[in-house]
């Protein structure tokens, strides 16, 4: 049975899952690097990908690396909102733009962007961009096909997330806390309110400051 | 010196150190339990003050007692809002109302309660309320004198550690994030932006589910 995974969603003590003042230059606009500190040091991100085969002994082992090398294990696809693709709002003025990286994105799989704007499907590297307008189930379906058997990552940012878990469709969500305070920005939790009664939830603090706190599903009695 | 330290601060996932519909019945409003749930068990609180020669091995010991405990050590009186005294707003319609606490409170030292309405002091069984139209500073010169050469504690609610906070008269701060989703209720962190810069930042998560943040005031350069 597929799954929708989402891992590595980063918010402040006060709840924002991304600054204000996106740019091509700031994908967390004011926040900077202050949500994925954790994150940069490690194996998993320095080596480029989280693929054992390409982690060349650089970065951190230990439990921050645990988390962000768990991203891609098992996972055939991802769904993705537009703000993660790019900073854009509105039709795509032209097709220049081909995300934030580079030619070999880390992605390895088919992405699912969702958006109400229409665009030819994007081949950057060994991943497939498909560009659709459709609902949280609708893209699940979709990204469920494409992913062979293999789960499914949810990629965020916050508005996707809070779009899939009001449609009850997260199977297991992993929240980093950093302890940082940004005042603004996108919130992850609006409209989440009881949300805790759904899931069973173990945090595990790192020595980097964070707490990395998941969410399971709870399963339907039988 | 004396130290201005805030204990068991708990806060939801999206910011919020109380919930709405504050009553007599009800201190923590529609948050009930849910913020302090790691508490309630500890032998700190069981034993019903944090004195250990009050404790008689009910209530469970550990890392969140460690927590618990640490409150009461050391510290000679206490500053709090009036809403951690009571529910009521505007001048006092009379003076029956003695605290949340019965008889006998387990402050055992003198509290100054923020106030714009006067009244006269409240002696209950060992802890004497000092009510005070004063600002952050003025508050913590009274308690400082009050605390015989021991720490201040900063009991709350939410808005009076904000305005310690702006005021930078806070040494330790000790938030307790309770991996629950309130929506709506009093923030902790408004106007904070920027604050874990002038902090030390340590996290310890416990097996009851919560995150420990102890916020420790950098030194000065020399």
């Amino acid at each position: 049975m597929t799954k929708l995974r989402a891992h590595n969603i980063a918010i402040s003590l006060d709840g924002f899952a991304t600054g204000e003042d996106r740019t091509f230059e700031a994908p967390f606009g004011h926040a900077g690097q202050r949500l994925m500190h954790w994150f940069f040091p490690t194996r998993t991100f320095v080596s480029g990908s989280g693929h054992e085969d390409e982690a060349v002994g650089a970065g951190t082992t230990g439990l921050d690396d645990d988390f962000a090398k768990a991203t891609n294990v098992g996972i055939g696809a991802e769904i993705m909102g537009r703000g993660k693709f790019g900073p854009q709002e509105g039709p795509w003025e032209d097709e220049s733009w081909r995300g934030w990286w580079g030619e070999e994105p880390p992605f390895h799989s088919p992405v699912v962007v969702l958006t109400h704007h229409s665009r030819p499907d994007l081949l950057v590297g060994e991943t497939t961009f498909l560009f659709r307008d459709a609902s949280p189930r609708e893209a699940l379906t979709l990204a469920s096909e494409q992913a062979g058997g293999l789960d499914v990552r949810l990629g965020g940012g916050p508005t996707v997330i809070r779009e899939f878990l009001e449609a009850d469709l997260v199977d297991y969500l992993h929240v980093v806390v950093s302890p940082v305070i940004l005042g603004r920005g996108v919130r992850l939790w609006d409209g989440q309110e009881g949300l805790e009664e759904r899931f069973d939830i173990t945090t595990t603090s790192s020595p980097s400051g964070v707490a990395h706190i998941e969410f399971t599903r709870k399963l339907a009695a039988p």
